[in-house]
């Protein structure tokens, strides 16, 4: 049985990350994590001439640059997921065309990234797949102008707002040895605690993942001391702590390796990003990038990445709807 | 290996259909397959107060209807793979939200049906679940008004134009021996032959059906005989023609057994449906309610439904591009 617990799958064949890519937009090569992506573009349109299509320039560079890194080629990929935050997910269907590979098309909001991860890594545990690439993104003026006002409107925003990273990370996935493994991946339940504030996406999803992440300890019988990380995707200021309580509330105290991709990201004290980054991309390049960096440095040895996403929809929100939530979590290990 | 050729997976465990649940509206109970669904609203608002609201009454129903036939529990449930048309699969995600499962979305537009299924299937195969449940629905009215013209409008619309279905079907998987088995499921590659017209999406899908369907007979080293009958999602009496052709120019002539749901779902003599059905629904409505019924009774021992879908965004129109497509196919078998 490869279900362990209520709603965790266990890859007991060994699933491994062969290689990754990221691309990032202007704001996030200027943030703390400037180093760790591989390719970052100097303008926000990515040398394009619509957001749509710069934000389509990020996810091409991204799967560009991990085919490269993996020495395979894109012909050797069974089947390629991806999803990002875009209405009919554009972004990843535009590449599939591009890309000419087996596709399967996820929408998880910003948990998009690990919920790839999750189903890729599956079809290479039981192989179904050998090769797999697993892709998402976000980009700042394509989320903006679809889920609250365009950028060039200059509207206000509240502090509680978040800052859509403008980014794409990828990871090909195999079963072929190498540093990283991926181990198991706990499949959220969406929650919805009530909010209906489109500027206050980390307090609705912080129920989310705390939900994913206490079901994720009872499942794997694991404590919080197990992870030398616990990272969400993009709670930012506003949703962290949240989550830190309620998972507190829970019995399990995870304040000492506790963080989340939203804050590593950006240096809210010089970069106005009001509560910190969120996207699709923000958890997809922290982590394929920076974590993954330091995992083969030997900072950490295992992590919990827990995505988050708002599953925010602009007519409900009209129609005076909430916003369901929901979380998936992988656990990467050094091996 | 489970990978059978290049884009096909063999469920060699055994997953088999427990139950399943349609329910559509009225267009739908008046037309040629009216004794085969579950439930029919005869009001094209479900008894809700709005177009959303009546599509996620669809799914509602469908769902309940399945659970109960199936004799289990909704907490019985392992995992909920469900998507639509909306912008953010909003059916999907509040469903997901009112039963309370882990939950992948997805998204293939028509091709949803069978992408749903087919994930699902790999996960009982393999044992990440024992019971999973696959859903899908679109609305007529949900889909017209953002794909194309609020219905209200009274726009006129060319011949070539389909009928989006009004309807919503899900199906219960788990191991235990049933008289349908999912046996095989072939992962589409986008196609994309340059059409920009959304009033005909049949010539947008038909290539990305024959694409799919020639490669599951290579992969399976099948042929059109081995097979009772071989069934597009909605092609309409355009595309169909056209993907019989092109699957005949492979070498493959299907057309002994090959139909298409939208062109079963309705009487185009007598219903204003101009080229046929189409939607998330009708490859839905039709396989999990006739054809199922039908291989019940004996009439098909093995069939191949290939859920066709046009990837079509109004942004992308707006920007002149050209329409992605792809279709999914699964193989059931009568035990």
């Amino acid at each position: 049985m490869a279900l362990v617990g209520k709603q965790t799958w266990e890859f007991t064949n060994g699933v491994y990350v062969q290689s990754t890519g990221t691309a990032v937009g202007p704001t996030e090569k200027e943030g703390p994590l400037s180093e760790t992506f591989d390719y970052s573009f100097n303008n926000l349109h990515c040398d394009e001439e619509n957001w749509e299509l710069a934000e389509r320039a990020l996810m091409r560079k991204a799967i560009q640059i991990c085919i490269d890194k993996s020495g395979k080629n894109t012909d050797d990929i069974d089947v390629f997921l991806a999803g990002d935050l875009l209405n009919q997910n554009i972004t990843a269907n535009f590449m599939a065309r591009e890309i000419q590979r087996p596709f399967l098309c996820l929408f998880g909001a910003c948990s998009t990234s690990m919920e790839t991860t999750g189903v890729a890594a599956s079809l290479i545990d039981n192989g179904y797949a050998n090769i797999a690439l697993a892709a998402t993104s976000s980009h700042n003026s394509t989320a903006e102008r679809q889920y609250r006002y365009p950028t060039e409107y200059g509207g206000q925003k509240p502090d509680t707002a978040t800052f859509t990273v403008t980014g794409s990370g990828c990871l090909l996935l195999s079963r072929e040895v190498a540093s990283i493994r991926v181990k198991y991946a706990t499949i959220g339940t969406v929650q919805d605690l009530g909010i209906k504030n489109p500027f206050d996406m980390g307090s609705a999803m912080a129920p989310a993942a705390a939900y994913t992440i206490v079901q994720h300890f009872k499942d794997t019988n694991t404590m919080p001391h197990d992870y030398d990380l616990i990272v969400t995707g993009d709670l930012s200021a506003v949703g962290a702590p949240i989550c830190r309580q309620l998972v507190k509330d829970e019995g399990y105290d995870v304040s000492k390796v506790y963080d989340d991709c939203g804050l590593l990201i950006f240096d809210r004290e010089h970069q106005k990003v009001f509560s910190g980054g969120s996207g699709c991309g923000c958890s997809a390049v922290v982590t394929y990038g920076h974590l993954f960096q330091e995992m083969n440095r030997g900072t950490y040895k295992r992590i919990l990445v827990v995505a988050t996403g708002a599953l925010l929809s602009p007519t409900m929100i009209q129609q005076k709807e909430s916003i369901p939530t929901i979380a998936h979590a992988v656990v990467f290990e050094s091996t």
